[in-house]
């Protein structure tokens, strides 16, 4: 298992790569518009894991709600999992509650599933397994 | 560079290695008792970076504030580099501000330094060069 990313909510991509690229020189290694999630999204490599820059396109998204009460800062961290079905169901074991109860596939092929905050003692963690 | 640790603030140490290491499967490497921060330190290994669990021993201490505050969740980020006032001259260049401005040395050899939150849009950000 490794960290894949560590997902940060931001204002303004812009402004943020000034300190994640610019002041740190982190590569950034791409920039994807999601309209489905209402995010711009800036990925910065570290490592064997990435920093991924949230940026909400309006407020009414998750993201959003979550940059308007919450402010910028740390939104969630996502583990890389061989198989995220045997991982589900070794937490399932342990009583932890999903945000998702099956995994979900994105189009690149990646399955994720997200645990609720409540069973990760306030953290959002998102698992994902590569295809 | 790389990930060295993300550091989550937790109530109760016991209560959220259910989670990370009995649930997730994560090896608990090591415990730390520091008194001198007032905090119980949990670290579990996940690849090339590890998860620190703190467990504020008291109410009055910065942890122990921050949980009461903001509740449980992630706490800060730290990034290895290779050279530490290297990389904190490359950041000054950039406006970017520190909590302290002269790298400290921990008892294990670690020079580190935090970064402050306002300079990294939200995140507390730790930086370590490993001895």
């Amino acid at each position: 298992m490794q960290i894949n990313h560590l997902a940060i909510v931001v204002e303004q991509l812009d402004d943020a790569l000034k300190f994640w690229r610019d002041a740190l020189g982190l590569e950034l290694t791409a920039t994807e518009e999601n309209p489905e999630e209402n995010v711009n999204i800036g990925f910065l490599k570290i490592g064997e894991s990435s920093i991924e820059l949230l940026e909400p396109t309006n407020k009414e998204s998750g993201i959003g709600k979550y940059l308007a009460s919450k402010g910028p800062g740390m939104h969630h961290i996502c583990l890389e999992v061989d198989d995220i079905r045997a991982a589900m169901d070794r937490l399932r074991d342990h009583n932890i509650e999903f945000i998702n109860d099956e995994p979900k596939t994105r189009e690149d092929g990646i399955k994720y599933c997200f645990i609720h905050p409540k069973s990760a003692f306030g953290v959002l963690v998102e698992l994902y397994e590569l295809p």
